[in-house]
């Protein structure tokens, strides 16, 4: 069925759509009475269906013209769902392993069909909440950065290839705008979007929009943001982008997809387990300190920078008689000089990464967007320490980040915070 | 008269195109006989005619599918005059004082008809190498990068239009993919566009292939001139790129122009009047020391910088309100972090400047297209002297550029390299 213009869908119609629809109906068959269905969407954005049946099983994602969680009154392109589907096959084909395989995008409904990742599959920050190891967590996300960032970089590609890309996803620019303001300025400023644990952290929030080292450093990273096309970013690389299981990490909802630096994807996930560390307090109770998870985060911290920077370095060493311009062979040809360049490179992202990653956790507690893993505490005043904590941590990693030489000295830092 | 595909014109076909253009000929009339015509194309890349009669004058510049001065065995895009009659239309609009009118534009034969600038007007070059003092050269050029730099950028414009315009510009990358070659990579490298002053500088471009901290930098800079969408540049604002005389200083050729790092054009003026410094004593002969004018030289680096400093600040405060995306009012709202997140701004600028400046300097001496400055001293040993002395500073300021703190430094760096 080809629906000629935008329409939502509700339950029935969805029916109708999937059975007019061979990408989807060959996953799932036609029987409508043996298909169940179910509205899941708990994200900030969109509606989000999972449809089984008998035959198999799939995701219906739809985009609608306005920011789910504000209302019709945040109108928002549901042209996202193009770039969400455009990232999701490009990512997926260069990391199978760790994205969820596309079968179907209808550009006028804004509709993407793809893979339902079955349960145990949770969301991930779900998982750190309930304070489960995930062994292979960093091993997975780390080879999801690795390639994605790196195959989509002018390390790997032409010059020709990497601007054609660039324009194209300069169409997402609501998307982009969106993270300006949410993650860049509101938390900056004054604004009814806004929210904070009050009254406990009134007086963090006026200092935060008084700290005026953290503001210059801020408007570095959203310079960066804006114009720097490095790599093809998901662009919301948090806790609550992936799916997983103990054995499977499966990376979703990269509709904030466009070509930024790509501190901005390490820095999100990071970000988010520094806040998941952050909240652990708030979880212990009797049975459960939870030290010992908070130890598996900081490990996963580490392993997931270190194994990140393991395997990018060994895609470039891999691809460096390859067609990247950035560095050309005949001009870093010797292992000496090769070394440095990595160095330098690794080193200035750890510096972005970090600077993103913090000025994430700072929006999470006194923005428009919070997580689930400090909002769960429901004493107060408990959620109040732990968020400050955050908060200062923060704060002071985004301003003294390029004084980090390596991700065990930012663990360390953490561990003193406490 | 409309072409349906691209020819190259000669100077009969010009006159019939002339008289068949409306926006042309309403210039400078129809009548052939009247018109004097003359090719004067002593650029790298096109063919460029003046045309007068007696009731005006005019130029018209045609792009041909390759590089003028190689010849077309190095093939290049003709949608270039594309891109140069869109940079001459937006920095016109900008700064009409000092960019001359756009008449015509003819996307088809990759033609441009412009205003022609009359003598005494000369490519500033050339005045330059004759000991020729310009004294509002600093203020108009100052003018120029100020208004056209600042106002394409974040800080003026919105995300959407900034995104917009940058994805239109990716468009132009056979621009971008030639200067990354020939000032990025080929200086760095063998490669056989490479001419020196050999034997005299052969060690010293063997000495530039193997400086690997030289090499390291360069990657940097190379990084940002792909990756970073800044401001609308020029693209290539050297100081072939400017027509003078001692009243009017017009800036023309950006060809090269598209979103880049701002420090690229200003370092593009600032690094062709160092190395126009250095060849001053190539020139010096009895009746000339030249002494006086290398002083005149520095102080128009100095003032240079210092009033493009000035202007750029006021352009800032006078629309800090505004709709630009990069410094909202409501963050950075009180005097105290105003100046500093200015004064962070112009010093990381004052360093990309410096950094792209000396790139371009070292590609004059080692890479493909050398300067007249230096090419005009007929004494090789004498050259060879001014160009080693050119490439020793350009080296130290490229991988020194952000030790400097202010103009000043670099200027006083500059004497006490010789």
């Amino acid at each position: 069925m080809a629906f000629s213009e935008f329409r939502p869908l509700d339950e029935k119609s969805l029916f109708d759509y999937i059975r007019a629809t061979p990408a989807l109906s060959e996953k799932i068959g036609t029987n409508v009475d043996e298909m169940k269905i179910q509205e899941v969407g708990d994200g900030n954005l969109n509606f989000v269906y999972i449809v089984v049946s008998p035959a198999g099983s799939l995701v219906i994602k739809q985009a609608l013209p306005y920011v789910r969680c504000i209302g019709e009154s945040w109108p928002m392109t549901k042209e996202r769902a193009y770039f969400e589907a455009t990232v999701l096959k490009e990512h997926s084909r260069l990391c199978p392993e760790h994205v969820p395989e596309l079968y179907h995008f209808d550009r006028t409904m804004s509709l993407i069909g793809m893979k339902y990742l079955e349960p145990p599959h949770i969301i991930l920050r779900k998982g750190l909440i309930a304070g489960i190891k995930y062994p292979l967590l960093a091993e997975h996300v780390s080879d999801y950065m690795a390639k994605t960032l790196y195959y989509t970089s002018l390390l790997y590609n032409t010059t020709t290839e990497h601007k054609r890309a660039v324009a194209e996803f300069c169409g997402n620019v609501e998307m982009c705008r969106l993270t300006e303001q949410v993650v860049f300025s509101d938390p900056y400023k004054v604004s009814h979007y806004n929210k904070w644990n009050s009254p406990y952290l009134d007086q963090d929030v006026v200092a935060v929009r008084e700290d005026n080292e953290l503001k210059i450093e801020v408007a570095e990273l959203k310079a960066k943001f804006c114009e720097r096309s490095q790599a093809l970013l998901h662009g919301d690389l948090h806790t609550g982008s992936l799916m997983v299981t103990p054995e499977s990490t499966q990376v979703i909802d990269p509709e904030f997809g466009f070509y930024g630096p790509m501190g901005y994807d390490i820095g999100a996930f990071i970000g988010n387990l520094i806040l998941a560390y952050y909240a652990q307090d708030g979880h212990a109770d009797a049975s459960n300190d939870r030290k010992a998870y908070k130890e598996w985060l900081l490990k996963t911290i580490d392993d997931t920078w270190s194994l990140f920077e393991k395997k990018f370095t060994s895609l470039w060493n891999k691809h460096k008689d390859g067609e990247g311009e950035a560095y050309l062979p005949e001009i870093y040809n010797n292992s000496e000089v090769q070394q440095l360049v990595q160095k330098k490179f690794l080193i200035d992202l750890l510096h972005d990464s970090l600077g993103f990653g913090a000025a994430k956790m700072i929006r999470r507690i006194v923005g428009v967007a919070h997580v689930e893993d400090l909002e769960s505490i429901e004493d107060q005043s408990r959620r109040a320490k732990c968020e400050r904590q955050a908060l200062e941590f923060a704060k002071s990693l985004l301003k003294g980040r390029r004084k980090f030489q390596s991700i065990a000295e930012v663990v360390l830092a953490i561990q003193q915070s406490q």
